[in-house]
């Protein structure tokens, strides 16, 4: 049978990235306690294709995905992009994942337990930088919080708008930071954080806790990107702040990323 | 060339709809005041289909879009299905429409001028209704606006939480209602309503209109309900509100459909 | 601490539905070999409301979903609705959990194995009819699959349009009907399922088979409601299918409901 | 009444990006035949904000969006900025509108005409590079085409899968290029282009005419890339194809940068 995907290439154009997008996986995700998670990632992975190739075998992703059973850590990202690389006898290899994190969280009050979800992702590299092969990995977390409004407060006699808010922390690191990490860092940086449950005297302590720090989406990424300039472990981050204003029918937002 | 769609089927099954789903389309919505306004569609388009024939011919249902240019009234929507209705001689037809909807609004202080968008849709049919042939029309519109909860601010020294939600009427006229009308209804049953441009004496004034007007999710369907129980103008509705939770990252969710 | 949702409600307008929407969950689901499968799924929650209260209590919804720790097999269904009921004090209630269900599917030549995932739905209801309460569960599965038009076959010199499509399939069953089950209905009446691991001749052979099996979006439907309506489990369903023409920028789609 | 937007923040972190997302709007866009055309656009807009000052007026965006009256053309673009970037003082600021395009496109036989609807995108900066105030411009259209593969049609006696794919290019230009012009180097890059309106010979022309023009996702972001590589006008590009795989429920991908 014909490999119409081995015949050569004319245009001298190589490829930066080829491969399969949106594919849908269970995986199991190991958490800070080294607990393992069962959760759905949707799922994407590439290679280079050098100019000569006309193309690549789409097939040989998901051998790879199968040969590792969706076990996700990072040293198991590392063997997922070793065994694309070998398998596609190419110099960059790609593989990105999304999915959906739970985290038990007690009510403030009342210590009511519920699992909050968070959309988290996973970018990972593996390719040549100045003549060597180097695993890059960047973390993503998308977390849930409450933001009240300063200017709202400031200027009313009462009350103060606030609204549902998501913070995306990017990082890229030097050593090992946790999703934990991440989103507790997001969740300190808000008016408040969000919960699954909460009982009557829990809603109290959240409304009179948000109303006694008001953030603007400004605050929310600077107190992040404080956080994470002084932290050594961390070589670049980016930092979101998209608030669903409750008072408009757009967002406020605000970003910053490290020089 | 043969015609595989007018072929006879033997399977005895009638298809209720077939058609063509999410085209995109510039169209010419007619408001209350008979100003046109231009805006973009999402269409889908249906007639039924005898037991006896294979298919229907699709391209048809862009024919009749063309030939209406895009202007949609309520006239002109009767029109389209009286259209459909002759070509695919067939019983019934249906087009349904959606559209972000745009109406100026001034800001409860400084009387500042702003667009804000709402999601409208028109659900239109042509068919028997015991032996009658009935033009029936359903109209929507997802109103975004700001709802305070009157637990919080009940059980709170300060502050209460609030968030963005969304109220979505459906109605059945007996005659002709407005999109503007249910949006208003929409708007006056929440908190507050939202707006594009809101100066700082602005915000304040919704700020404190919001405090001062605590609605849960359910008041809020229940006053629209209300109102369109009592309009003689209205055979039928549904009435949805649902907050995007500042507390939660999950929504409160409340719905009342006339019976 | 007042009880705000237990105030006396003066509007006369009873709540069809109030509860959660859009929770995300993990949960396990059991399969046709009552294997467990272990997904995430997106949740709405609602209940009753008697016209003579103010609110519900939305934290009890959690609470229940906690105490089940997302089991979800139809018995479990029916034990966490009886649960909701018991703890709202109510005549309706509701369940609906939407998630990715994977099947392991094994490609048509070569035998590799790859999953694929559905999206999958169950919808529940504990509720009054005619003075009897009544347990109504609908299960729901999108399946992925092969389209290729009859009329492109018919009229082209070589070639035929194919595309990917959605059938979608809603059944009410008097008894147990498998996820499995309506999944093989959908795959057997479209011109060809689809894999996600396909060696080279596995894609000769779904090529060719695709060929060899022209449907249109009503034949799929039809074949579909054909079977159903002979099973003699089955109460009440609804088949869709919706092709991503690859000849159009929008779809085309056919519905079949059973009287 | 107190401005806490003005007040000094002491944290020492600059941000890159702080406005408005998702914000609802009605355009005109000059075509290349300068005519206007109304659709509705989804817009962000962006200004950086010194490390002193505590937050931004956001109410300012949708003021220098009311200015414009939603007119959009690339000197209004540059308006735009200029008005953004002196009314809040700043050294740079960023505008982003993604909208629909509509192009009227006769059929290959018949000549019947239709519109075919394309999401494009404006990306623009005036900001300051190498101490000079640069404007910059990225526009970018995604292109539905039909895409049928070179491997299927090899390997099988008859027939070939094909599939909607979005080719998505991205352009910085030296001097202006236009939305027409990226769209038909995107539709000729593919096995075909689609339309809204087909009648049965179109149909027929369309089928053979992608049969006789396999293209991978390489090929076409190939063919693309270098097109734009030896025209003057471009200063960078990316080009990406994502096929809805016929065979699959995941997408196939290839994308190429200009170094």
């Amino acid at each position: 049978m014909k490999d119409t995907q081995n015949k050569r290439d004319r245009r001298k154009i190589p490829i930066n990235k080829v491969g399969i997008k949106n594919l849908h996986y269970p995986i199991k995700v190991n958490d800070r306690r080294n607990i393992s998670q069962d959760t759905t990632a949707v799922i994407n992975m590439f290679v280079n294709l050098p100019h000569h190739f006309k193309g690549t075998h789409m097939s040989r992703f998901v051998e790879v995905l199968n040969q590792h059973h969706g076990r996700i850590s990072v040293e198991e990202i590392e063997d997922i992009l070793l065994t694309m690389r070998k398998k596609f006898k190419c110099r960059s290899v790609h593989l990105e994942m999304k999915f959906p994190y739970f985290i038990e969280k007690a009510a403030p009050a009342s210590g009511a337990k519920g699992l909050v979800d968070y959309d988290c992702a996973f970018y990972a590299t593996l390719g040549p930088v100045k003549g060597k092969t180097v695993f890059d990995l960047v973390i993503e977390a998308a977390v849930p919080v409450s933001m009240l409004c300063p200017c709202s407060k400031e200027i009313s006699d009462r009350g103060a708008h606030n609204q549902r808010s998501t913070i995306t922390i990017k990082v890229r690191g030097r050593s090992l930071v946790w999703l934990e990490e991440i989103i507790e860092m997001a969740e300190s940086a808000a008016s408040s954080p969000v919960y699954a449950l909460l009982k009557r005297r829990d809603e109290k302590a959240v409304t009179e806790g948000a109303y006694d720090r008001p953030r603007f989406a400004e605050d929310a990424v600077r107190d992040v990107a404080k956080k994470l300039k002084s932290d050594r472990r961390v070589a670049w981050f980016q930092v979101e702040s998209e608030n669903q204003e409750s008072i408009h029918n757009h967002n406020a937002y605000a970003m910053v990323v490290s020089s």
